[in-house]
């Protein structure tokens, strides 16, 4: 039978977001809530209770499956949790739990991947066989959609772009590494430049909008600031656009792709920082800069949630077996 | 027809080489020669010359066509050279001049997919479905061999490892970046260490092999000191390996491949070089690290005629449509 819905649900460390969606990619329902901070269990409870409140009075059977993305690495095959940098599910089988919780199958898959698979089937890859995603948030997430399907790798680890060196012996990475794109690019290092320039005369903006305190500058703040047309945070998001830029040159380089996807919560808006790093690109890329466009994600924060939608119907329409080729 | 044989031709900055080779990898004619620097015309004549050597007195109808692997971004699809740094090709329609003198079907590609292919049918990863080959040479080229078939990206120029960036500002690389991966990697940036050292007191070693002429260094005067344990030469070529290992720290954590091979003119003989950067994707990569393997490569200067031919095998193969399932 077709099915007519998938659930995708989309962890964050902050946030956890559950949507039913239609093939179509029309979130009927969508719910969300705050990431539990009591451990791993009560996250996976708040998943189950999304995932109930999401499906409450659906026929089960109209259902294709739960998709669930996470930021972490996912061994694909197996299912299974393999690092997960700020939340503390590493140990924990949520696949099964999940599963045996709300009785329909479930999939795993990086909150990156999910985010591609969004964009590339509702949003601002539409029809592109060939495009990088980045994912601009608290980390440098990405993911690789090649010859048509989502690549992963040979276990389901592909597309850490936050993690290539940019600036050998640069500064230390959250995964120990040192001069990762991730270290300039991420909230973090977006808000220590903040930081710093709140603490110069010229850095007046900035410090207003953190009341005063040179030590609150967020990475909101900064982009905030940018908008509004502040010159020292422009000149902080023009930096970090050219350091992706400079290492979109690189990936482009390596992969000949037709479109680099930029999204994520940084990403969403930071019109410059994504136009500066496409300028890079045109300009210094090789051969490949003229196949590729550089653009901002659509779906913004909704990407997880229809990406990992699509992924839970793509997994169950692969396991149907069309009527006609059955064995009776 | 099940035909016998493919040519393989390898075009190189110093040397043209060819080869009649057999379905199972065996080269049974093999010839080289100087690449003429008279200017392009010499050395497309240059090419046809070792093609008829290669397979004079062999039955045409037993040859599936010619490869011809060359140091340039191929537009695989067009079958043209965009872009050829080190020889004036071009503009020149290689492959039409050449299938129209030798009447046999000619295929272009880069050289280190050409070098990829060889490595994967015959040389170090034989049977492994995701790979990525580096070759070091006056420049750093690479391929991607992903899900079993070599990627291409969306033109056909993937793969050009040497132009990722690994330190921001860095030294000018041959393509106008600035600190790309060839910038500390390619052969003018290993002689110009050599050169350095061999005007310091500890530099002995390389000044004698160079003739007592501290700007005569080169490349293989500095592999050639520390193969005989000059320890100067040593650390030139341990800190290449780390950088290189900094840069596939990345490129792991982006693909998650099984394998990495290492060729090229100078990987085969830089023991020292290859296993430096073996031990940094070890230690530092993400999870994948536990999934890949850092080797030399096997083939050494006959990956690329020997890739060539199974390039120009498989595309035979693919043009050819089996008897029973064709329109009649």
């Amino acid at each position: 039978m077709q099915t007519t819905y998938a659930v995708g649900v989309d962890v964050g460390g902050t946030h956890l977001a559950a949507g039913l969606v239609e093939r179509s990619g029309r979130a009927v329902r969508q719910t969300q809530t705050l990431t539990p901070t009591s451990g791993p269990f009560a996250i996976v409870d708040a998943v189950i209770d999304l995932i109930a409140e999401a499906t409450s009075g659906t026929d089960p059977s109209r259902i294709a499956g739960v998709g669930i993305g996470l930021p972490a690495l996912i061994d694909f095959r197996n299912q299974s949790i393999e690092f997960c940098a700020n939340l503390p599910l590493a140990a924990i089988d949520v696949r099964s739990v999940v599963a045996s919780r709300v009785h329909l199958d479930v999939t795993l898959d990086n909150d990156s991947n999910c985010a591609a698979i969004g964009e590339s089937r509702y949003g601002a890859a539409t029809g592109v066989r060939d495009f990088v995603m980045i994912t601009l948030g608290t980390g440098v997430g990405g993911a690789l959609l090649l010859n048509g399907a989502l690549y992963r790798g040979s276990r389901g680890f592909a597309g850490e772009i936050g993690h290539m060196v940019v600036r050998l012996g640069g500064p230390q990475c959250s995964c120990g590494g040192l001069g990762h794109l991730e270290s300039y690019l991420g909230r973090p290092a977006i808000a220590a430049r903040g930081r710093d320039a709140a603490r110069i005369s010229r850095g007046g903006a900035l410090r207003t909008r953190a009341g005063g305190d040179p030590d609150a500058v967020t990475a909101e703040h900064v982009v905030q600031a940018a908008l509004a047309g502040d010159s020292v945070a422009c000149g902080i998001l023009l930096e970090a656009g050219e350091i992706l830029g400079e290492a979109l040159v690189g990936i482009v380089n390596l992969l000949n792709p037709r479109l680099v996807v930029i999204g994520g919560g940084i990403a969403g808006s930071a019109d410059m920082l994504v136009a500066r790093a496409a300028d890079v690109v045109g300009a210094k890329a090789l051969a490949g800069r003229r196949d590729v466009t550089v653009v901002q994600a659509l779906l913004g924060n909704d990407a997880g949630v229809l990406g990992a939608a699509a992924l839970a119907l793509d997994e169950h329409d692969s396991r149907e077996v069309p009527f006609g080729e059955r064995a009776l």
